[in-house]
């Protein structure tokens, strides 16, 4: 493991996001996506490249943080379906995206980096953030 | 959770690539793909939607399968970097994509279900099979 930011990193310098929890090793920010509003992502704190690069306990904490996002997102928007990736291709710094999928948004059923399907407008409920973040909070 | 096989869904009655690991609650197998050789996917036995209709005990044993599929990768093919993904959108029965990436693939630094970006062949070493099979029996 790396306890020392990346200087081109952007994980390392950047929240990435609109932060909605943090603890002392990682997280969770909501995405700025107009076609799926509600993508959330957890981001690990130090810069790693691969899950199995880290320890056991920290690839359950992070999860933890990741189902408890999921938990969070059906609860609030009770989405069609959840999905659930750790890609690192473009930044190699641990980080899962976390993503409500609705039968009728953009790419479904298609993953979110496939063929665009449609043009779907969906927005977040009122109280959106304050749900997820005392989800977050409450729950991980 | 639903031990009952769903009539329709392929992962409840095929097994969906060639088996190379099996427990009490979830199988390995390699898929056919030739862009991507090496692609694992570890799929649950029991018809479940999301990772959180999961218990945490059987989460855990489901993240620890998807590790040391990514153990196993990493060792036999030293990949640059390993893509994890659990989608289900056509499929809903929790299932990971466990796939081996390197810089010169057909859809790197994409998604390989984003853009294609290249042709780009690339072949198994020798005794692959053996090698991933006897990690994944030894490790998990």
């Amino acid at each position: 493991m790396n306890d020392i930011p990346e200087p081109r990193c952007p994980l390392c310098h950047e929240d990435g996001g609109e932060l909605l929890y943090r603890d002392d090793r990682l997280r969770i920010v909501l995405v700025d996506d107009a076609d799926h509003p509600g993508f959330l992502r957890v981001i690990w704190t130090a810069h790693v490249k691969e899950m199995t690069d880290l320890t056991v306990a920290d690839r359950a904490h992070c999860m933890a943080a990741v189902y408890t996002a999921e938990t969070a997102l059906r609860e609030v928007l009770r989405p069609d379906k959840i999905n659930l990736a750790s890609f690192g291709n473009m930044v190699p710094h641990v980080h899962w995206h976390v993503i409500p999928r609705f039968a009728d948004d953009a790419h479904f059923p298609n993953a979110v980096w496939g063929e665009r399907k449609r043009d779907a407008k969906r927005t977040l409920p009122a109280g959106f953030r304050e749900a997820v973040a005392t989800r977050l909070t409450n729950l991980l």
